[in-house]
This record gives C-alpha cells, structure tokens and sequence, in this order.
C-alpha cells in the first residue's frame, strides 16, 4: 500500500482509531460504517472518511469497513506490526509502572532492562527483569540493539543521559522528564509531560467555571 | 487583567511557557527579551509576541519582559495561583508514582486521598497518605469538597468509577486509563493515554526512517 503524505493531526487520531477497532474486533464486529464509528467515537462521519481515505479508502460505499482488515493496516502504519528492544531509565514508581505493563510487550515494545542510579535498587526485579545500575548501561544498549528508551528520572539527569542513549543507539526517546531535550535531529522524542498536562486540566476547571458563570 | 477568548492550540503552550520561565526565575534572570526567550524555547520570536498578546502583552517595545511577573500572570490564566482538593484512584505504580510528586502540590494540587479495590493495600501509606477502600470514595468526595480525581486503574473500572466520582462532585479526571470517560458537558476531563504517546513515537521512528532511506 503506498501511503500519502499525511498531516500530524491525522497521526494524532490514528492510535485512537487503532484502540477503537482493536475493541470492536474483541467484541466480535467485521465490519462497521463511517456512521456507526463515527456514534462510537463521537467525531464526524466525513472526518472518518477524510482521515481513512488519506491511507487508501478500506472502505466501500454502502459495504462499510472491514474492521480486522482496517485494524490491521493502521497497525502498519503505526508501525505496530515490527518489534522493538525498548528500556526504562529511571526506576522509580513511573518507570516501574511502565514495566509493568504487559500491553507494550502485545504491541511489539520488548523491555530488554531497566536501569537507575540507585545501588540499592541493584537486582531488584521488575517482572522478570533485574535493575541495572547506569554504568552497563552504553554497552548493554549497543549489545541489545535498544531502539527506544523511557526516560523516567529526574530533570536533572535527563539530559546527560539522553547524550548517552544516543551515542549507544537509541533511536527514540520516550521522555517523561519535565525538560525538552537537545538531541540531533534524526533522534525522535516523544514527551508525556504529567506537570502541563495537570496544568490544562486546571486552566479547562478554571475557564469551564468562569464561561457557565457569566451565563 | 480582561482576558481574551485564546485559542486551544495557545493554551496548550502556556505551560511551557511557565516551566521555562519558572527556570529563568531559579537562575535569577528578571528580564528577557523575545528573542533570548526564543532561542531558549526554540519557538520563534513573533510566536512569543502573538502568544502573549493574548493577555495583554507584558512586554515593552526594547525593554522585554519582566520575568517574575510574567510567570506569575501566565499561573494565574493557569489557574495555579488557586488549591484544589485531588483523589488520586488507583494505587498501582503509576497512582503511586502521582503521589509521591510533590511538585504536584507546589502548585496548588493537593492530594487529600489515595483508593484502591485491593484490600491488601487498606491504610498502606504512601508519602503519609493512607491507601483507603472505593466503599469510601463517595462520603469522602463529599466532605473533603474533592474537584479532581486522577483515574489509575484498568480500563475496565475505569467508567463506573467516574460515574460515582461525578455523582460525588468531583468536577475534573485526570484520566490515565485507556478509554474515552462519557461523563456530563460541565465536567472536564483531561486523558493521559501512554499507549497512544508510544504508538506515536513508533509511527515517528518508522517514518522518520523510510523519509530519510528514500533520500
């Protein structure tokens, strides 16, 4: 299938697409149109139909989208159907609880190992998987082929062991660290920033409260 | 200060905004102009005007912006200059991880209880807050006047719970689980959706990859 240029608001909704249909796929549904998805996902009909149509269409008029078919495919291009050899720096509650969460390994992220600076962490295991302390850490990357790394550790540390990732090959960087990193520029990083996303809640509490005021 | 009508994409940037300027004000800078901002932030210079003319500007033509002031303003349309009462549910890695970040309360976002359904895990304490049990979760919603719930817990309780959350007042969920909440127009909810960040990431890492081998 070749694919179209496709905006980054259309890779924004894919993983929602993808969730979506793994679900209606689970509960037995083959096929479903624009209609019924658009019900469930509370977006447009049209926007489906534009969004979808940006890899090929799937759909045929008045037949609806064969699900598992369209699963399948956004999968691909999510990149979902190839494996990784991923780690988790920083092994504390957040990097723990990314270990410990199966879902990754379904998708093809393998956690190779986790790694922290705390001594008495050493050997500790998280699912199978023994601390590391941070001086195995270069060699272990190139030896494993690491693509991608959580970063899960404090700021200040972020961006000094961001520079060593990349030296040893890391590819991505999922960074949880409240700083934007400084990387070259064929380095992917993807934030999940918890501070500014609290942040927007309380603007949207705040603003929702003042507009219902005034009316 | 009157505030205009800003724009989603604005608001999204605001906390950015405050995370660097709050490190300007750490390292003692009181003013800085545009240009210095933006190469620090990697935005351009009219973007940082455009973005804060939205509330009245701050700045003066060649003079740049008072820093202590600005970052004070920018927490004030954030709404961080208020407190408000938060639950976190869930008390897994990652509802532990919230609640040992003290930054959270820093701003004003004080966790007043911990649940879980586990009984193993009634009256453990994390950083002194005792876990409690959901049979709890209504009364104490009530009379602790809780506004912001952050929803830790598997997809699949992830619904019921933010219906009883809701029926007990809270007016927010930070939500962490991975599903779509269905709860009524006045309530805000503000989705944290890990799986969908990492889907991202290997989408970036797939095509970053295939753009670059064609050139």
């Amino acid at each position: 299938m070749e694919e179209k240029e496709i905006s980054k608001a259309v890779v924004k909704r894919l993983p929602r697409y993808y969730r979506y249909l793994g679900d209606l796929l689970s509960s037995g549904v083959e096929r479903i149109s624009s209609n019924e998805l658009s019900d469930r996902m509370n977006v447009t009909a049209s926007q489906i139909r534009q969004d979808l149509n940006n890899f090929g269409g799937f759909g045929q008029q008045g037949y609806g989208y064969n699900v598992k078919y369209l699963y399948n495919e956004i999968g691909k291009i999510l990149g979902l159907d190839k494996t990784y050899h991923m780690i988790i720096v920083g092994a504390g509650n957040l990097g723990q609880a990314l270990a410990n969460y199966v879902k990754f390994e379904k998708r093809g992220f393998w956690i190779k190992g986790i790694f922290d600076v705390n001594p008495r962490l050493e050997g500790v295991a998280v699912r199978g998987i023994p601390i590391r302390m941070i001086d195995e850490l270069p060699s272990f990357c190139r030896e494993n082929e690491i693509q991608i790394a959580a970063l899960t550790l404090p700021k200040e540390q972020a961006a000094k062991m961001a520079d060593i990732l990349v030296e040893n090959g890391v590819r991505a960087i999922w960074n949880f660290a409240h700083i934007d990193l400084d990387v070259p520029e064929d380095v992917i990083v993807e934030n999940v920033h918890l501070s500014e996303s609290l942040m927007q809640l309380s603007y949207n509490l705040n603003h929702y409260e003042r507009d219902h005021r005034k009316s």
